[in-house]
C-alpha cells in the first residue's frame, strides 16, 4: 500500500469548506502530524451560498498517531460518518475529571445522545461538557464547578462542531480589520464603523457587554464611558477593582492616583487614591454612596442610576478592596460568565487580565472590539478566526471621545 | 513683603541633599505648586562622604495651598524643625480610616511618639500607619486590615522619611542602568552583572524573592528557573495559577498550552493544561504529586523538595485554580507580604500582575531587576529612583539560560 | 438569471489549492469585493502529493467590477484559460509607465509571450516587469530603472503566478512559528532551530544574507555576528553607516555611542562616535584601516578579511556618513538587490527600515528569520504567508551569543 | 592628602543649580567616575528667582582620569575659573578633525575666542565647533561639511554651556508630562494644551516645523493635517518619498497602499501606490501637478498653495523616489537643517527615522512634542531634559483630528 499509514478513520465535514478555511485546517493538521489523507469524495458548493461536503480517508502509523491526528481533525468541524454516541463517565470526585476528559473549543458544539444531536449549553473554550441523559441535555462546565458523579464527556466521538462562516458578500468592518496585520489603519473609520455596529446592536435588542481597565480613567476616557452607558449602550459592565476606586476618586476629587485629569497642574495628592476607597468603606458600597447623594457622576454612578449590572474582580495588586469587589477568584468568574452568557457585542478598553478573562468566556458567535495601545494585547484577542475579533490598536483616552461623538452622530437619523 | 505668601513654614531637611536630587525635588515640588522658599542656611556638604543640611522657609498663599504644598515636600524627607509629637485618632470602624489619615511612601518613615523617633515596621507605599504609643510601636497596615480602634496616624506632622542615598563612588549594574534612558544596553554584561549580585546577596545570607510570569514557561526557561532553585539562588517564588500549571504540565507532558516544547512540531495537545490540573485535582496538591512521585521535575518539584516557600494568588483568568493557589485575592495579598517582608533582592520575570503587585510591598531599600519584553512593564516597576530597580528590556526564554551560565560561571572560585 | 453579476470570466487554477489555501484566497476576494461565482469544474488531489485543478466562472456586475475582482484574483494563481499573449507598450519617457501598467507580486511571475511562458528575472514585489520579446525575456525593473521605449507589461491577462506550496508532510521551524500568533515561543528550541536551517543552507551552498541595525552592537552581540562571519555562515551584509560606525567605536574604544560595553561604569565619552568616524575619515576607509592594521577586530574586520560583500546604506540620521557608506538612496538600492538576489536564506537583526527594505526585495522562495524586540517589526516582517518568514521576538543582545553556541553544536558533528 | 585625587582642577558654576539639577548632574558625574571633590565655596540662590554659585575643586587620581571626569562636569556648564582662551587648529584634511577635537552637546555653548565670549551658531548635538578668530564667530559643522584648513575647536577649555532653566513657577504642559513616566495621561487634556502652546508660539510669530510619517495617511489623519497647514499652524515639513506618495495617492485615488481609508471596503489597489510615483513622474513634479490642476487636495496640495517649504528626504525603502525627494542623505539633511534652524516648536508624528534626525538638530531651547503609538520612539525623543520635550504615546489617527478641534476652539476666541 502507497499510503504511509496502516491505521485509518474515515471522516466528514461540510459547510463553507472552502472559504472558510475549515478543509484548509484539517488537511494542514493531519500533514503537520505526518498524516496522510484521501479525498474519497468532495462536492464543492458551485455558488457562493452552497455548501460543500467532503468525506475523507485519515491514515496514520499507528492507533495512537491517528487518535492524535482526529482530535486535532476533530476541533475543525470534522466527524465520522457512522454517528455514534457520545461517551461519558461520572466524575470520581468533586473537581477531578475522567482521565479521558473532553476539553472544548469555543465554536457551537453538539453532543450526539439518545440518538439526537444536543447543543452543548454554556459554551466556553477548555472547559468540559456535562451531560444529563435523560434531560437530554448537555452542558459546558469549568472543572472548578464539576461535581463528583456528574457525567463528563470522555473521548471524541459523537461530538460535532460548526466553526463561524465567513459572510457570504462584501466587507463589514470585522473582515476590513482582518484583512490585513498592518496595525496602521484608518482610525476615524473604523470608530464610525464600531459605533454604526453598536447602534445596530442596540436596535435590534442585542447585548453589548464593556470590560474596561483603570486606563480608561487614567487617560481621562471616564466622562466618555459614562456618556455611552447614560445613552443605554452598555448592558453590563466587567472589570476590576482599580477601574471602580479609580472612578470613585476622580468624580470626588477630580484626580486619578492623584493627577489631576482637567487641568495641568502639579498638584499630586498621593493620598487620594486611598481617601476615595475610605470614602466607599464609610458609606458601605458605591450603591450606598449614589443613595446618600456622595456620588454623583462617572461611570458607576451612570451604571448604577440606570441599573446595569457590573462585575468587579479582585486582584493580586489591588488596594482596598472595595466592597463591591469579589475577592474571590472563583467567585468573581461566575458572575463575570453569568453577565457575558448572552452578549452579542463585547468592547474590550485597555485591560489586558480581564479581557483574555472575558475573552476565554466566549463563543466563536459573539463579536469581539478590542481596543488597547499596546499591539499584543490585541494581537491576543484578535486571534480567534477572522470574522470574529478585532483588534484596534489606539489610545483609550482619544478613542472614547470620538466613538462618542460617532454615536451621537449615528443615532442622529434614528 | 516682597515674598508671594503669606502663610509660612520653617522646614529643615539633611542627608546628600544634592547628588540624591533631595533638595531638587524640595524646591521644584514648591515652584510646581506655585509656592515660593527662602533657604534660610544651607551647609553643604564639602566632600562627597559629606552630608549637607538646609532650613528652608516655604510659603504658600493660604493655609490650604502651605499645606498641600507641605504634604508634598514631606515625601521627600523634610521635617519641621521642632518635632511635633505625631497625631492619630482611632479608626472608626473596621476598614474605615479617620478623614485625614496619613498615607505611606516606599521610603524608610518613623513617626515622632512619647518623645522618640520611631521606625515605622512593615513599611509599604500607599498605606497607613497605626501606632501602639504605649508600646513605643509603629506599623504599616492597608486599609483593609485597620480594625475599629486601630490608632491610626494623622495630618503630616512627626513624621519623617528618609530617601534612600545614591552611593558614593564608582557605578555598579543599578547605577549603570538608571543612567540612561535607552533599552539598547549590553546583554551579556548586564546579566554577569546580576549574576554577581545574586552571589553576593547569598553569599551575605540576603534573601532572594523571585516573581514569576508563564512566559518563564512558554519561552522554554523553566529548567533553567529550576535549576536556580536547586542552586540555592531563590529563597522564595511569588506567582499565579498559571506558572505552577504550565510547570506541571510541561514536567507530565513536555508541553504547554499544548504545544511542546523541545521539539518543533504540528502537535498541539490542548486538553493537556486541563489534563494537569486534573491529576493536581486527583492527588489534592503538587505537594502530594511530589510525594507520590507523580511529580519529578520543574520549578515546583524544586521548590517542594528543597523546602523553599511559594505563594500562588489567583485571578480571573485561570482554570482551575490548583489547590495550593489562594482564591481570594486580600489573603493571597497576606502571604505575599510576609514572604516579601525582608527580602533583599527581588527578581521579576515576565509577569506584569504580580510584579507590579510586589513592587507596592517593597522599601526603597530593596533592590529590584525587573525582566520583560514588553518596556512598558519595565518603565513601570523601574521607576522608583536611581539605585533601587533595574528594568532589563529582553526575552525571558534568551534571559534564564545565560543567567544560569553566569551564576555557575560566578560560582566556580568560589 | 440568478447570479449577481452579467459579466463574468472564466478562470482557471492549479496546485495545492486547499492546504495552500489559494483556492480560499480567490474566493475570499471574489466575496470581499461582493462578486460571484460558479466553481465549474474541481478535481480535488486525492492524497497529500496530489495537485487540484478548479475551472471557475467569476461575475461581477460591471465590466469594471469585474476587472477588478480579477486582478485580486490573478494575484493568488488564477489564470484565464485560453492564453492571451501578455500586453505591453512602451515606456513614454524614463521613469515614466504607461497608465496600464502591470504591479508585480513576490511571488514566482511569468509572462506568456511569443507562445511560450518566461519566467520573470529578478523578481520583487511592487515593480513593473520589462519584456525583451525578441530575446524571450522578461525583467523585473522598478520604476526608477524604467527607460523610455521599455516595454512594460500592462493589463493581467498572459501573466501567470505561483504562490509557494506549504511542505507536504511533517513541521519544520518555519511551520512551527507560524501555527500560532503568539509571542511566548520556546526561544532555545527556536535558535536551535534556526542554527540547523543555516547550517543545512550553508552545507548545500546556499547563500545566508544578513541585515543588520545597530543594536546588534549596543547590546553587546558584535562579537557573536563577528564570530559568524568567521565561521563562514554570512555571505552578505546589508546595513546602514551606524552599524558600522558603532563597529568601529567599539573595536577601537570598547564603547558604543560613547557607553563602555564589557564593563559597567560610569564613563561615557560621547566624543568616541565621532571620533570612530573620524579614524574612517583620516584612513580614507575601513578596508584601509584593516590594511594599514588599525581596524583588528569585530564585524567589519572579519568582513573584510574574509572577502565578504557588504552594502551599507545612508540615511537622514547619520553622523558622517563614512566613506563606504553609499550617500544616494538610488545607488544603495541598487547595489541591496544585487547582494540579496541570489539569497537563500535572511537573517534580519533589529533593523526595521533596513529589514523592510530587503522584504520589499525578495520573492517567497526566499526564507526570512526576523528578530526584534518590538513584536510590531516582527509583525510587519513575517506576514508574507505561511513557511516563507518567521518573526523571533527576541533581544537580539540574548539572542546571536546563543545562536553562535547553537552553530557550533551543530557543526561540531559535521 | 585625605583626598582620593592628586590631581585637581577648581570649577565654577552658576544659575539655578538645584532644582535644574545642574549641580546635581556635576556631582553625580564625579562619583560615578569615582572622583573627588571639595565645594569651596556655594551660594545658594535663596528665593526662587535667585541664581546659586559654587566653586568646586575636583580630585582624580591621574591627569587623564581627572580630564575624563572634566569633560563630563563641562557638558553640565561647569567651568574653569581663570577663562582661558579656546584652542583650536586646522582640519588636515576634508572631513577629517585634528584629534583631539571638541564634540558639542544640544546646549547653549559660547567659546572664549579673542578675550570675549562668543556664542556657537547653528548648534547641534555631537557636532564640532569651527572658529574664525578674525571675524569672532563660532560656528557648528558636522564633520562632513568640515573642510581642510577649517579652525576646529579642541580640547575641553574656554568653553561654557548654558543648560535650559525650569520654568520659575507653575506648570506648563512639558513640566506636566515629565513629572511622571507614566503613559498613562488624560488624552483630551494634554491635546487641548498642545493646541494652546501652538496657537501662542503662532501668535508671537514662532516657527512650527512638523516631522511626519506616513502613518499620518494610513491611519487616516491627512486631511487633519492638511487642515493644520491651511490653518496656518505649519511653517515647514520634514518627512520622506512615503508620506509624499500617500498622500498623492490618497488625493488620487482615496487609498493608501491600495487600501480604501473613506469606507470599509474589501478592494485593495495595490498599483495604485505606484500609479501615484508614475502621476507625479508624468508630471515632473507635486508642484507641477498643482499646477496643472492635478493634485488639488491633501497635505502637499496644501502646503504648495500656502508656500510652506518643505524637505523630503529619500530611504533605502522607498518606492520611486519622486523628484521632490532628495536621494542623497547628505543633502537631504543639509536642506533639513536649514529648515528647523529657527524653529521654536517643533511636532513629531509617528516616524522614528525623522524624528531622531530632526532631534538630532535641535538645541535644547526648542520645544518637542513628539507623537507615537509606540513608547520607544517617545521614551528616546523625550529624554531629552525637562522643559524641552513632552512624548505622547497615542494614535496619530485619533490625535491629529482632535488636536484640529482643539485648534478650532482655541482660536475662536482671538
Amino acid at each position: 500500500m502507497d499510503i504511509n499509514g496502516a491505521f485509518s478513520q474515515l471522516i466528514e465535514v461540510e459547510g463553507h469548506l472552502i472559504d472558510s478555511m475549515i478543509l484548509t485546517k484539517i488537511l494542514d493538521a493531519i500533514m503537520d502530524l505526518q498524516g496522510s489523507f484521501e479525498i474519497l469524495e468532495f462536492n464543492v458548493g458551485k455558488r457562493k451560498e452552497d455548501q460543500s461536503y467532503a468525506r475523507i480517508e485519515v491514515y496514520g502509523e499507528s492507533q495512537e498517531h491517528l487518535d492524535s491526528i482526529l482530535r486535532d481533525v476533530f476541533r475543525f468541524g470534522a466527524t465520522v460518518p457512522e454517528t455514534l454516541e457520545v461517551s461519558y463517565s461520572p466524575a470520581p470526585r468533586d473537581m477531578v475529571l475522567p482521565d479521558d476528559f473532553y476539553s472544548t473549543t469555543h465554536h457551537s458544539t453538539s453532543v450526539y445522545m439518545g440518538g439526537h444531536w444536543v447543543e452543548v449549553e454554556e459554551l466556553m473554550m477548555d472547559k468540559q461538557i456535562v451531560v444529563e441523559p435523560d434531560a437530554g441535555r448537555a452542558r459546558c462546565k469549568p472543572i472548578r464547578l464539576v461535581e463528583e458523579g456528574d457525567l463528563v464527556v470522555t473521548g471524541e466521538r459523537g461530538i460535532r462542531i460548526r466553526l463561524p462562516e465567513r459572510p457570504r458578500g462584501g466587507v463589514g468592518i470585522f473582515e476590513f480589520m482582518t484583512s490585513d496585520a498592518s496595525s496602521e489603519k484608518p482610525s476615524a473609520l473604523i470608530i464610525k464603523n464600531i459605533a454604526e455596529d453598536l447602534r445596530k446592536t442596540s436596535e435590534r435588542g442585542g447585548k453589548i457587554v464593556v470590560v474596561a481597565g483603570p486606563a480608561v480613567i487614567h487617560t481621562g476616557a471616564s466622562s466618555a464611558l459614562a456618556k455611552m452607558i447614560q445613552m443605554g449602550y452598555v448592558d453590563a459592565i466587567l472589570a476590576g477593582n482599580a477601574l471602580a476606586v479609580h472612578d470613585v476618586e476622580y468624580a470626588l476629587f477630580g484626580t486619578s492616583l492623584g493627577v489631576e485629569l482637567d487641568r495641568v497642574s502639579g498638584k499630586r495628592e498621593y493620598r487620594n487614591h486611598i481617601a476615595a476607597i475610605n470614602e466607599v468603606m464609610k458609606a458601605g458600597s458605591m450603591k450606598a454612596m449614589v443613595a446618600k447623594g456622595k456620588l454623583n457622576k462617572g461611570i458607576f454612578y451612570q451604571l448604577i442610576v440606570n441599573d446595569v449590572p457590573f462585575a468587579l474582580a479582585s486582584s493580586i495588586r489591588d488596594d482596598g478592596p472595595i466592597p463591591e469587589v469579589i475577592q474571590s477568584s472563583v467567585e468573581a468568574q461566575s458572575l463575570y460568565r453569568e453577565l457575558v452568557r448572552d452578549a452579542d457585542y463585547v468592547v474590550m478598553l485597555a485591560s489586558t487580565l480581564h479581557s483574555i478573562a472575558v475573552g476565554n468566556m466566549l463563543t466563536s458567535r459573539v463579536k469581539i472590539a478590542c481596543v488597547d495601545i499596546n499591539p499584543a494585547v490585541v494581537t491576543k484577542l484578535s486571534d480567534r478566526g477572522t470574522s470574529q475579533a478585532i483588534g484596534v490598536v489606539t489610545d483609550v483616552g482619544t478613542f472614547l471621545p470620538l466613538l462618542v461623538e460617532a454615536l451621537e452622530k449615528s443615532q442622529a437619523p434614528a
